[in-house]
């Protein structure tokens, strides 16, 4: 017989959102709806709810039009929050609202979908409700662009940013090659203190071809000096140059290569909207070698692209939000799902439990050995990696020449 | 019985890219073959041309695969240039050169795909030509994503482009949306003259929903109080904020809203590489409102975004490109195949030429009665006449995750 659960799921998103953090979301519905229980999403996460914003995620998804609309819908559904928890042992006050309004409810497990930042959040409630003697189970779905976060082969959300990415790169590629002059075209990719996103140009095409010519990765400093006689090197074989930057390109001595003077710094201490690196490497690559140069910022579109997402991705990120339920079911809190790869070729993964202690705050990298000696390429370890997590197109309804994403009535 | 013309066909293409300028090129293909004449395409345009680069055309788009690809392909196959010729008039010498090519390789007719600025080059050519006692045919086939182009209802490459921006404004707007705080999103669009493109970010979706708030285009001058003032206005009733910026955007006084210090001036005098608008309008409003703000510039990407092309779009590009062609083998010269609308509801057009004399170095503009009195939205009007131009999805193919686009083997 078929496991039950008669109880209520508490579900919310939080951070920046990704074309996948919905799929989650959906997955997440699917798994509570086999096993009976009922849905009610966080609106705007930890922080609306604590406001008391929450949704009837059943009357929504059960629908399955609407819910294989919202699998391909950009940007969290439920509204997002950049909400930090006190360390429960410092000040329980925001624990002890929480958990009222979770028993109010009558939940069973509380999932939150998010990066590492959101992962923090579920871990202290985890450690507040087991030191409170809670039987509420806290369970993380992770979800990023970045792919930063630990313990997991991948995050939910890559697949999706770097289709857009490596996409974009190419038809940039096409676009600077038009025209039979030397030019450099420099794309500013996100990615604070990880380059995967940066890297994930390199799908694109070999250097030279479609894909850039070289790469600045957090993982991999270098010096701007040696990125201009790299350019200048180039333009002996070849009339135009493409420049993947991360965001979080660094020097040889650990600076960023540009710091913008107005940059902020977020509730988690993050420096916040880095950017202009590649409008500024525009200009002195134009200065010193006197070509013509562009700067394209990806922006916001790398993260929200949901026409473009990864059908490998959004799968994924279906089942990581089912399997963080189901495990909640049997008893598991403190953790997130996340998952192993079996291999590259034929691509095979398996999927797991980790204790979000072990992982949270943590960021994990690109391997030194998965980039070139000379650290502005990527090596074929890498494309083999990551090449099977952008395979497949989704195809969303478009309405009117647009594409139709669900949204939530405004309260 | 069908009309022949055992000739040889001179194509090339010029200006910037865009996701249907192929398109164009396989429609002239296609009609020549079916009468018969071969086809050689000019590498990087006149400029290529005039150093002896050519491509034999019939090799490679009469595989039908290789056709059906090079239809879905961004950016100039042939590549482009901008090479402005001097009036025939003041200075035969680059004509003489060119029409002593255009003979030896028997060219009954030249046709050349491009905007304003290529439309200037063919208008000459065929004044020349004329003066001369040529009997070479001079055809221009429009293209250009700023759809500002005299003489014609639209011109190809606007749909696909303007398919980008709605898109990406929709995506964008749910990622702004995400967030439960004031925010203010720039999303600077390209346009110097004319604000067709920037308007075409309103098919994304009503203001306060999917669309953009406001509008700023070259056609409605606002000054930068205004526009503070709007924005303060909306946050009584919402919490995020699009702005369509087009980068030629003014002010009462006819000064641009933000002018770069290091703007250069192109071959054809052209302000070039105007940006930094968004940025300077998120710092404005950020200082005055004291808002979160964003700056996203849609750059190069929305002229080359192929991937989501419209279908309308291409299927018209094509058709121009055959008609001009078919135009010429009737005895056409000194002319272009232009759009005319029949009506918008059915969406229905005919085809028609006009001489490039009347229509080159002009500007379209948007007609002030489609913006609303204020300046700063559009009438229905406006959602009228471009929503069908926007309608349709291509799948390009896509291989190892990216789209596959034939490209041209280096020289």
């Amino acid at each position: 017989m078929e496991q039950k659960w008669d109880t209520t799921v508490l579900v919310g998103q939080s951070g920046g959102p990704t074309a996948a953090i919905n799929a989650s979301l959906v997955g997440v519905w699917e798994a509570a709806y086999r096993l009976g229980a009922r849905v009610v999403g966080m609106r705007n996460g930890i922080e609306g709810f604590l406001a008391g914003a929450t949704v009837d995620l059943d009357a929504i998804v059960s629908d399955p039009l609407q819910a294989e609309l919202l699998r391909h819908t950009p940007a969290s559904f439920l509204g997002s929050c950049r909400y930090k928890l006190p360390d429960p042992e410092d000040d329980a006050t925001p624990y002890q609202e929480l958990f009222s309004r979770f028993e109010a409810l009558g939940a069973g497990a509380v999932l939150y979908i998010g990066g590492n930042d959101s992962m923090d959040t579920i871990e202290k409630l985890a450690r507040y409700g087991e030191s409170a003697g809670s039987p509420i189970r806290f369970m993380g779905v992770a979800k990023t662009i970045d792919n930063d976060l630990m313990g997991t082969d991948h995050t939910p959300g890559y697949g999706s940013a770097a289709k857009f990415v490596a996409t974009s790169v190419h038809e940039l590629r096409r676009d600077s090659d038009t025209y039979f002059m030397k030019s450099v075209t420099v794309v500013e990719i996100m990615g604070r203190d990880a380059g995967w996103l940066t890297a994930a140009a390199a799908l694109a095409g070999a250097p030279g071809q479609d894909g850039p010519d070289l790469f600045l990765l957090p993982e991999a400093p270098v010096s701007l000096d040696d990125i201009v006689s790299r350019v200048d090197k180039l333009f002996k074989t070849q009339n135009t140059v493409i420049i993947a930057a991360s965001e979080g390109a660094r020097t040889p001595t650990g600076e960023p290569l540009y710091q913008d003077e107005s940059v902020g710094v977020d509730a988690f201490g993050h420096a916040a909207a880095q950017s202009g690196l590649c409008r500024y490497l525009a200009g002195v690559i134009k200065e010193r070698l006197g070509v013509k140069t562009r700067a394209v910022e990806l922006s916001t579109l790398q993260r929200c692209a949901a026409h473009l997402a990864s059908a490998t991705d959004l799968a994924e990120a279906a089942t990581l939000g089912s399997t963080s339920l189901q495990a909640a079911a049997s008893g598991a809190t403190g953790m997130l799902s996340v998952i192993h790869r079996i291999s590259d070729d034929p691509y095979a993964v398996r999927y797991g439990l980790k204790a979000i202690s072990d992982v949270a705050n943590g960021v994990r990298t690109i391997p030194r050995s998965w980039i070139t000696p000379d650290g502005m390429g990527l090596t074929q370890v890498f494309l083999d990696y990551a090449r099977p997590l952008i395979a497949g197109e989704v195809h969303p309804i478009f309405v009117d020449g647009v594409p139709w994403y669900p949204r939530l009535a405004k309260e």
